[in-house]
């Protein structure tokens, strides 16, 4: 339970009222039913484009071709939704340079059949990631790591930038439904923040199920260096996107269903909702102090973050916004948070040095919003260009809407200026838009993309799944140019857009013997929807008695009688051996190291009929078990194409019966 | 075992030489590490791109690009190799439009989840697609299905077309390593024929593994429409790629290691191995005379194929070619069947017309052999452009070669003219290349994709993985002009190149709610090695007991101590029920109806912590089952975006303590 409760300030922004806008009243006033009405009248209308406010001069579209055997000039980082992946995709070219399986089960690579990746994976199979971040430093990436979460089982994973794959995977204790994710972006990463969408009885252990005032979220600190949870924060509402600030003061959540609704009436019913900002040092200097409680039998350090709580205005501050805020996101000159309206037309323009001031108590927290403007039906998410411009999709009007940040500052303080520049058509009903580099200080203004949900009729016919469609268009000139539909497997949700250098200069080719990933390392604290599983990849060298290094030291060692190790190496286009044998029931060991040291020279391992398949880059070394079958000849073959002599690739494993 | 052997023929073909060829000894007469060799130094030297034989001029491509928002001319079939998939990609803008999981777990559809696609996969969640073909009517495209194969379970797969969705997966008894497949073309498929890479054991149970002439291969005909294995014919060697005439009459496999080895340096000892060429008539005749055998427990019936049996000349024919043919293709206007030389500089033109005269006795099956132009390095499939021109890919020279096929019949004849027309670097080690159209006697000439195994250089450097490189070429004009590079994720083997509207006019875009897979239907027969296992859904109307039709009909039953029963109903942007109890412990059976009538309105089902995430598309009904978690709130979730309300889509499984 909570320790040493202190007397502090609580918020007075309950009074707090909007300024009235023209549209507003059409969208906050209206119940569920209306809304519902609303929306499902405008996907319809969606169907035939309508004109853009600004019509756009498409006829002479920028350079966006990337000619055979040139490279993108960005490697962006793309989210795959509940294919549980991660994809690079190059960018102006939209082509899927790599897919990198992540929380998913995935046979060409063999992630979820190699040990090392059935470690990370633990009991789960299925995975919904969303946000996809990388490691930053002074507020720009610095090419260590990537993050992302997933959804569906509360768990974010690591890829090391390196060698593209995930090193570990965490299940965070406590919540459900790990929604928005944001690395610490100064001095560097540093923590990653994440925010759980599912309000949950605390703990979830099957009392209070029916108890609405025991559901809470939780933002979760996790140190994105050791991978380990350090503290999480107890708060009213659904917590939904989050975002960092440029100086390290703070994390952010847009937070939703402050009403603690279960069904969506219940959740739409109030006008207003809350930006919630957490204080980093205060939280921590609360946490020294001893002012924090555990949930069920997790170890973790949560902070009440509650708007009654005695810490209410020293480790996080509600900040009011319109009805249902979703996207959050932090202009690249680090001067603002800009809350995106979903059920409001608005955009709520948060000034992050007012916020210090709200948080040392010179201001109150409503007096942090320096604009409002009114953009379009169903603002969710917003970009930047480095040059003053704020980019908003627009899900409801299916359209980006470019607007000045410094003209909406105006506008609110009361000057007659209109700071939308343009407005864009996209295909259809976009959630997130990306900029280059526009998660990061060094926002180029070159492209963006549009993550649209519905692709209907842009694409040629193939079923009743449609895919999504993301958008590129052009934002270097003045006026926006839409370059590019890409059909995409459902459903990237977000991505972020990294210059070529940044990966360029850290990606390794070749993986030297001495380096890669040697054991997995397991902690498991807590039970039930407080366990919380950390797995984690070494990397090393190993020992010359765990996998061969040449091919005549392959071998087969039997070390019980029932279990069986095979030491195998590959050197296109030959395993060595040729053949082993093993006894029906044998529980078999394989351990495949690639001696082959040419780029791109990988090799893969399919046994029949025993579920084995799974590749081995050049050096690297990986291990499968399996149990031996019935009696038979098994022809395991190399399954990746390596050579002129790719199909003789092959031996036996011979199953003899027990 | 073998009924009614009779007196017949035997072949003629083992005194039959070649003519000589300048660069063939070179290959021909290296043996094993020589070839590696020579490989070894070829692929390094591709690093750096040689000057092309006929310098193409790439100032002025043709057009290809799609603006956005129009559609692709072609949708092409696109195996996945060994990530269990087939992929449909837009042509010429080589998007991927949908990817369709098959043989592999995928949790964007809750393919592997959901009871039906558990149904069809079986025991097994890894495959390895490389040849998909679509069904034929009268030599070309009819719009039914598409079917490939798997070559690590030995399965095939059937995709309806108009829902874009395996209905049918077979497990072929007694063959290990199916690799080609093709179904007839005449008068309509009719049959699927595929071939075993791997000849092992028959029966493979365990005796006999070290008895190399214990080891065959099998050649199979699938009924593909009824899909049921209707035969089997035994072979000596490996058998590889697989081909159908124009005209009804035979099924081909190119076939390798003749000699039985079981290791690389004796699977190439000959310098001769064969193009197997089936009778499906005179086969059928011979299983209608009780001439079969059937292997193991599996109730197939077994021709007898090999060189010294009785139906040698009737049911099969071994035409001699030269050391390890790979591809095997008919040209268009049927005449020709081209094996592809792989350890020979050449490929082998078999003139279709001659077979029948060698199966009726009148010619040696040598004689059906018309030319063998000599063409590069490594030469492994052939395609065609309807104009009298052939592309053979060539491995090792990473080139496309252009040749004119009647030249190279008048030049086998003896004439003093130059088959080749042209040559074009390719980037890197092509394997299949496919035309539009190019399976089909429409093939139409307009587009070449190269499917190239190493992209090396081509694409920014993403770690020790690479992507493969599948690059567009333009076959319509008098040069071959490539256009495109495409970064894919491995690693396809084959495609087909189909024209739009065969797909259009066939394709569902809303399911019917009365024509949606009811239940999978499982027939088991054999055991172990020759188990024959196959499994279709049927589809056709669910009675109102099997799913809700309307919002308030969903319902919760216990139908036991520990089964509950939930039907549920989705509709943008709620699911009813709003939340449901279960025990600890209960196996849950979820039945999900999607109500929605819009199209591109599929919504997604996934539980936190119970490995439950699938989608239903509009007017489907899916079906999972699963074991109830510990106790404790689990917010259900739409993972499917459908509604600018689509994050508040949700309901709460409570679990109760037992």
């Amino acid at each position: 339970m909570l320790a040493k409760p202190k007397d502090r300030r609580s918020s007075e922004n309950e009074g707090f009222s909007f300024p009235p806008l023209s549209r507003r009243g059409f969208l906050m006033a209206a119940g569920a039913g209306a809304l519902m009405g609303i929306i499902g009248c405008t996907q319809k209308a969606a169907e035939v484009p309508v004109t853009t406010s600004a019509p756009v001069k498409t006829t002479a579209p920028p350079k966006y071709e990337v000619p055979p055997g040139k490279w993108d000039d960005y490697i962006a980082f793309w989210s795959g939704g509940h294919s549980g992946e991660v994809r690079l995709i190059g960018i102006p070219s939209m082509r899927v340079l790599l897919r990198i399986p992540v929380f998913n089960f995935d046979c060409t690579k063999g992630w979820g059949v190699t040990e090392d990746s059935k470690a990370l994976l633990g009991d789960f199979r299925t995975g919904d990631t969303h946000h996809p971040h990388l490691s930053y430093t002074d507020g720009t990436y610095d090419g260590r790591y990537a993050y992302v979460q997933d959804k569906i089982n509360a768990r974010v994973a690591r890829i090391r930038l390196d060698y593209m794959e995930p090193d570990a995977i965490i299940e965070v204790p406590n919540v459900q439904g790990i929604h928005g994710l944001f690395p610490q972006r100064f001095p560097k990463t540093g923590y990653v923040f994440c925010n759980s969408e599912f309000q949950t009885p605390m703990p979830n252990d099957g009392r209070d199920f029916d108890k609405r005032d025991k559901y809470y979220g939780l933002h979760t600190a996790i140190d994105g260096e050791k991978m380990e949870v350090k503290w999480q924060v107890l708060t009213d509402g659904n917590q939904d996107l989050c975002a960092t600030d440029y100086k390290g003061r703070f994390s952010m959540a847009t937070s939703y269903n402050s009403e603690k609704g279960f069904v969506l009436e219940e959740m739409m019913e109030k006008d207003r909702d809350y930006v919630i900002v957490f204080n980093t040092k205060n939280i921590e200097k609360a946490i020294a102090n001893g002012e924090y409680m555990e949930i069920g039998d997790s170890p973790v350090p949560v902070v009440d973050g509650r708007r009654n709580s005695p810490l209410y205005g020293e480790a996080v501050l509600y900040i009011p916004v319109p009805k249902s805020p979703h996207g959050i996101n932090v202009t690249p000159d680090g001067k603002y948070a800009i809350a995106n309206g979903k059920l409001s037309p608005t955009c709520t323009v948060i000034d992050l040095d007012k916020v210090e001031e709200a948080f040392a108590g010179k201001i109150k927290p409503e007096e942090t919003i320096v604009a409002q403007p009114e953009l379009g039906l169903g603002p969710l998410h917003t970009q930047f260009d480095g040059r003053g411009n704020a980019y908003t999709t627009l899900f409801i009007d299916s359209q980006i809407c470019k607007w000045n940040i410094e003209k909406a500052i105006r506008q609110y303080r009361g000057e007659n200026v209109d700071p939308i520049v343009e407005k864009l058509d996209v295909h259809y009903q976009p959630g997130h838009c990306q900029a280059s580099m526009g998660e990061t200080k060094e926002a180029d203004g070159k492209w963006l993309v549009s993550l649209n949900k519905f692709s209907k009729d842009r694409f040629a016919p193939v079923g009743p799944l449609h895919p999504d469609n993301d958008q590129l268009i052009s934002i270097s000139g003045d006026k926006m140019v839409l370059v590019k539909d890409e059909p995409v497997w459902p459903e990237p949700h977000n991505c972020v857009i990294v210059r070529r250098d940044i990966i360029e200069r850290v990606v390794k080719k070749i993986p030297n013997m001495s380096d890669f990933p040697v054991k997995t390392v397991i902690t498991v604290k807590g039970s039930g929807n407080s366990r919380y599983r950390v797995a984690k990849r070494i990397y090393g060298r190993a020992s010359d008695d765990e996998r061969v290094t040449s091919m005549d030291k392959a071998r087969v060692e039997r070390v019980g009688e029932r279990e069986v190790h095979v030491y195998m190496a590959s050197r296109a286009p030959v395993f060595s051996p040729t053949s082993f044998k093993v006894k029906e029931g044998d529980k078999v060991r394989l351990i495949v190291t690639n001696l082959d040291k040419t780029e791109d020279l990988t090799h893969g391992v399919g046994i029949p009929r025993h579920n084995v398949n799974f590749i081995v880059n050049p050096q690297e070394t990986r291990v499968v078990e399996f149990t031996a079958g019935l009696p038979g000849v098994y022809w395991y073959y190399c399954t990746w194409f390596c050579h002129a002599l790719h199909l003789e690739m092959r031996g036996r494993m011979i199953v003899e019966p027990r």
